[in-house]
C-alpha cells in the first residue's frame, strides 16, 4: 500500500500571486514530520471543472490521502465539495451532522451578537452539502466543516484555507489518521552550514556520501551572502522505522560529510538536528 | 491561441516542508501583472520520471509559456533538463554557448580568489548540458543559465531555484517574451476591508455584483483578527486589454459593492487600487 500524500490547494489568489501558499507549507512540514511522502502538491484556481480533473489525475497515482486546501466557505467561490463530487461522479447533498454543526456556529455567533437572529440562509445551507458518502470534520475556530471521504483505497479530506481553521481540522480530525497511516515511522533532518566551498565542488562529496548512506537525502541550498565567499546549507534527511534508526543514518551521513568538506578546506557548522513528530 | 502559463516548481525542499515556496508567489503575481493568467502550479520532487511526466502532462494542456523553477545547479539532485529531456523525447548535449557563459563564471570566481584554478569539472560542465535544441539565458546573478526551448506551440523556460538568480533570469529574458505575449493587456486590482457582516451575508451581495459586472472577479477572504466582529477582505481584480477599461470595471464594481454592504449595515474601507505590470 502506498503511503503518500498529495495536496491540491485552491484558490486564485494563490494563482495571482496575492497569497503566499504558507498552506502548502505548513501541511507538507506537518505530514513529513509524521512519517509520509508529500509526493506532489497542485494549485489550482476556483473553478469546478479544473479542480474536477486534478483530483482525478490525483487519484489514478494512488495516494494513500490526498488533502484539499480552501473553497469551503459560503461564497459562489468556494466550489471545492462540488469539485470533489464531480470528480467522483456522485452528487452532493445537505448532510445533517454538518448542518446541526453549522446551526450551532450561527447559533452561538447570535449568542456572541455577531448576527441578530439564527437564519439558515442558502449561502450558509450551501457549506452542509456534502459529496454523497462524505462526513463532516468539525471545525473548532470557524464555520465552514472539514470534509472527509473514502470513495476507495485513497482518502480525500477538505480543509478550508484560513491557515487557523485548516490548522485546527487538522490536527484534530486528520494527525490521528495520518499517524496510524505511518505506523512508527518517523522523519529526522539536519542542517549544515558550509563556508569557503563551491557548490559545484560539494557535488562530488554529496554523490559519495549519498552512495555510502542509502535512505539519507542529501541537498544542497546555495544561500547567498553578498560576501566573496561561498555560502552553502547542506540538508541531510530520512524516514525510518523508528528514531533510533533515523539518528543513526543521519549522524554516520553528517560524520562522513563534515570530514570530506574539511579537506578540501570547508568550514563547517552543525545548524539543527531534530526529528519534528 | 492560449495565453495561459503554467509554473512547475522543482524541489524535494519544498515537498518536506523546509521552504517555503516564494519563488511560485513571486512569479505568479509578476505573470500575472504582465496580463497573462496563471493556470496552475505544480511542485514536484527532484525526481526525472515525475518531473518528465509532469512536463508532458502540462504541455498536453498547451499553455503558452511553461517556466520551471529548481534544478539547474551542479549537484546530483539538479535534473531539471534531464526531466524536460526525457519529456520531450530529446538528449541533452553540452551546449557550447552554455559552456562559454560558465567558464566566464568560474573565470571571474578565480580572480575574485573564490576558487584557485579554472577547472571545468564534471559538476560545472553539468549546468551546460541542455536538452538539444534549447539555448541558454544568461544568468547576471550566479552560475548556472536558464534555459529556453521551444518543442512546439509552448515555449519551456527553466529558471534555477536560488530566488535572487531566478528574479534576474526572469526580469532579463523572460519579461520580454511575456509583454510581447500579453500585448496591451493589464492586471488591476482593488481590496475592499469590510467589518460587521458576516462572510454569509456577503455572499449573494458578491453574487449579484459579479453578475451586474462579467470581467470582474471578486474574492472574499476572511481576516480573522480575534474581535467578535466579522472582517473581511473583498478583492476586485480583473484583466483588460487597456488600462482604462480595467479602471472603470474595477471602480464600477467597487461603488455598487460597497453601497449594498453599506446597506446590510458593514463598514468598508478601501485598501488599495492598483495595476502593477
Amino acid at each position: 500500500m502506498s503511503t503518500f500524500v498529495e495536496i491540491i490547494c485552491i484558490g486564485t489568489e494563490l494563482l495571482i500571486g496575492k497569497t503566499l501558499n504558507t498552506n502548502a507549507h505548513w501541511l507538507a512540514k506537518r505530514i513529513t514530520s509524521l512519517g509520509l511522502n508529500v509526493r506532489r502538491v497542485t494549485t489550482v484556481h476556483d473553478e469546478i471543472d479544473e479542480m474536477s480533473k486534478v483530483i482525478q489525475e490525483t487519484l489514478q497515482r494512488k495516494p494513500l490521502f490526498v488533502i484539499t486546501c480552501g473553497g469551503l466557505g459560503p461564497t459562489f467561490d468556494d466550489k471545492t465539495l462540488e469539485g470533489v463530487s464531480m470528480a467522483l461522479g456522485c452528487k452532493t447533498e445537505v448532510n445533517s451532522d454538518a448542518l446541526k454543526m453549522i446551526e450551532k456556529k450561527y447559533q452561538r455567533y447570535v449568542e456572541e451578537g455577531l448576527i441578530e437572529k439564527l437564519e439558515l440562509t442558502p449561502p450558509r445551507v450551501k457549506m452542509a452539502r456534502l459529496p454523497k458518502g462524505a462526513k463532516p470534520l468539525f471545525n473548532p475556530v470557524g464555520t465552514a466543516p472539514g470534509v472527509i471521504i473514502k470513495p476507495g483505497d485513497t482518502t480525500i479530506i477538505a480543509l478550508p484555507g484560513v491557515p487557523s481553521e485548516m490548522m485546527a481540522i487538522f490536527e484534530d480530525s486528520v494527525v490521528p489518521l495520518l499517524k496510524a497511516a505511518a505506523g512508527s515511522k518517523i522523519f529526522f533532518e539536519t542542517s549544515l552550514d558550509v563556508r569557503g566551498v563551491m557548490e559545484s565542488d560539494i557535488a562530488p562529496l554529496i554523490d559519495q556520501v549519498m552512495h555510502d548512506n542509502p535512505y539519507i537525502y542529501v541537498k544542497s541550498h546555495p544561500t547567498p551572502t553578498g560576501e566573496k565567499v561561498p555560502h552553502l546549507e547542506l540538508h541531510l534527511s530520512t524516514t525510518a522505522e523508528d528514531s533510533d534508526t533515523a539518528k543513526n543514518r543521519v549522524s554516520r551521513a553528517l560524520i562522513q560529510l563534515s570530514e570530506l568538506i574539511k579537506q578540501k578546506g570547508g568550514k563547517i557548522k552543525v545548524l539543527e538536528a531534530k526529528s519534528i513528530s
